[in-house]
């Protein structure tokens, strides 16, 4: 298959619409049938909801393991991150500055020893908070009050109190919406084997190619480098569920490398895929009270 | 407590006096009140004593840990030192280039596993023998022998054998005079608490406070840097052991991560702390046939 | 012994015939009775002979564990090599840019789970294959088929199948002819103890000195450096086998520590030498299916 161009396509935050901007001569397909979002979240959304930036409650405690999971799994798209403190539990949502790559987490109020909040949102510095957390061994607690007055979140592990100051969420990248997608295949397949597939690609190419054989039944993964190139299969008995539809689009590798970090290689991970269409991944964590979706755009070959 | 200026106490070992230099418009207290360094060990003192560089004998076999252990106490501080081999035992004393950090070791010739020596003194490059130590397994046994006509120690390691070159003592900087200081406060902790107490302060500021609260009845950690803030508090409960005292100063942080590498996990660290005064940190190693004092100089808040 | 210039042995590839250019006033023998290498290999051997560079069939499975111990041996020396594909196994050899190291590392057809070839040569770059072998866990096996047509090499781990482009024979610098040394001392150590010769020798100088003293009947190694010595002699006791011949040449470290790197530690190494002659160190691996042998070339003292 001739590729003339490579052009990415985006998730648009603002317009809450996703659009591929192409470069070459003839698209495979219209940018607007590609990325066909809908807008069914943009009112009553997170963003525009009730919460509000000041004057809420937070108080809760959370396994140290826990919280690194969390901080994990967002920290390898963006370096600064919105955090909605709901009533039921946390969520984060947020895109990498170049609009390619997505992540959605929830963590329910069940995953944490004690939670209480009551809808607040805060503004944090990632690696920051991943500092503090890594200052606690596995199995010790951390404690999270927020201090409304002073913006500040107090945190304690076993006598350790850190003060953070907490970012204004009004400077951090607007959340992104949810694009809505209806993707033909769906793949479980366990961390490992994506975290092989990512090593092998990673030797040939900055690009990989993630697909499904309908008629083979069989998910697949390829990367073309310049002389050497590396195919990887895995047939319906290698997965752990195939539900097979025609699927292959390729990414871009350092993103995928990027996501591929917050993926345990034991953890049974979901992909789904389509023709030139975002590659959703989903994995549970926090004994499966913690949920994270990764979306990543295409890399569009024209012809 | 506002803070205008910073300046650093020295141990003064030109004139056997601490003194130190402040900055600011009304220091906390006058500099010799703060350093009052007695001269007691001015004369008959290691420096003045009988000992004598060259025509001297050293021989002695000691284990690598033992050994290891002796150099890391040593060479966080400075990177050449002068060894007095004494009858009972080798004693080192060293300061820092900037006259902040200082350090006193003794190791019993009951340490080893055989002892001879009769008041020599040599200078050694620290890195050099620390890589020579590096050669031995844990367990092996490292022979040292001096050749006093060559001024050359005949360093053997089962079969291997190295000759290093000393160094000249009168080149290497002058031992310093040991504080005489009589601190309100001391603290017995785990070496883990240190660490953990340097660790953190390390994430947001290059000063750390220690100070105990004598009402209270507890040991503290302050640092404070621009936006975050790191406290950290141990009950007598926490402590191994506390003779309550107020005491409070502040410390450069790079000094304390130095010495905080010499120091095990588990060892038993004993900290005598007062008012903007040196703090002195002292612990046992080889089963307590070996003694290291560090003492750290504050840095002084003026108002 | 006064050393006045140092030069480098070298084996000369293309002549067939090593010479050693020297340095300095009187060398201490004649560069032609140092290295009077025969030429009884250069018809008929293995570069003469046979083999085509097209045309020839090569589909072999074995284990990552055996595939990496070979490419070791031979990537501490150069980036690319010939591997010839023998009826009874595979062969390489290689020497340094610089004439100064030279592998020779057979690998039996036993070795592997399945062999068949039928004496084709294929040119490859080690780093890559490296790479490759390095997606392997240990005790997975490793599958090749060679794709004539296409020169390039189908390597499969476990589903994955990554396609090798392989490098044109003719541009790899030429095979070493192999030199046919009667060394008259021959020792046999373990793989540790050269290791921890080569570490010590490192820290004082840049060359080594291997030696054998008949008549005290020991193996030497000597480093001499501006200020310090470093000194390693291993009696008969210390040694698997010994058969003694006086024998002192000094070798490069950087290269001895490259050839190090290859050797295991629990490996018997048989070292050959001679006075002011190249060494020849000897292991075998893959269970004794597997054989390498390293050649260098000494560095020759002028008085």
């Amino acid at each position: 298959m001739p590729v003339h161009a490579l052009s990415v396509g985006v998730f648009d935050a603002e317009s809450r619409l996703a659009v591929a901007f192409q470069a070459g001569r003839r698209p495979v397909a219209p940018p607007a049938a590609t990325f066909a979002f809908t807008r069914a979240r943009a009112s009553g959304g997170l963003l525009c909801g009730p919460v509000l930036p000041t004057g809420k409650m937070f108080k809760a405690i959370v396994s140290a393991d826990t919280l690194r999971d969390t901080l994990d799994s967002v920290s390898v798209l963006v370096d600064e991150c919105k955090i909605h403190l709901n009533d039921d539990g946390i969520e984060i949502r947020a895109v990498d500055p170049a609009n390619v790559g997505m992540v959605d987490l929830t963590l329910s109020a069940d995953a944490f020893e004690s939670y209480e909040a009551d809808g607040g949102l805060i503004g944090v510095d990632l690696s920051r908070l991943e500092d503090i957390a890594g200052m606690a061994d596995a199995g010790q607690l951390v404690q999270f009050e927020l201090d409304e007055e002073t913006r500040k979140l107090h945190i304690q592990i076993e006598g350790l109190e850190y003060t953070l100051a907490l970012i204004d969420p009004d400077s951090i990248r607007q959340e992104p919406d949810l694009p809505d997608l209806d993707l033909p295949a769906q793949v479980v397949v366990e961390g490992a084997d994506i975290d092989r597939a990512v090593r092998a690609a990673d030797m040939v190419s900055d690009h990989i190619a993630l697909g499904v054989d309908a008629e083979r039944e069989l998910f697949y993964v390829d990367a073309e480098g310049d002389t050497d190139d590396v195919h990887l299969e895995l047939e319906r008995e290698d997965l752990i569920d195939l539900e097979a539809g025609d699927a292959r689009s390729l990414f871009s590798l350092d993103y995928l490398k990027d996501m591929n970090k917050a993926l345990s290689k034991d953890a049974e991970i979901t992909l789904e895929l389509g023709e030139e269409f975002p590659v959703k991944m989903h994995f549970d964590f926090a004994e499966g009270l913690g949920s994270v979706s990764f979306m990543l755009a295409p890399r569009i070959q024209s012809e």
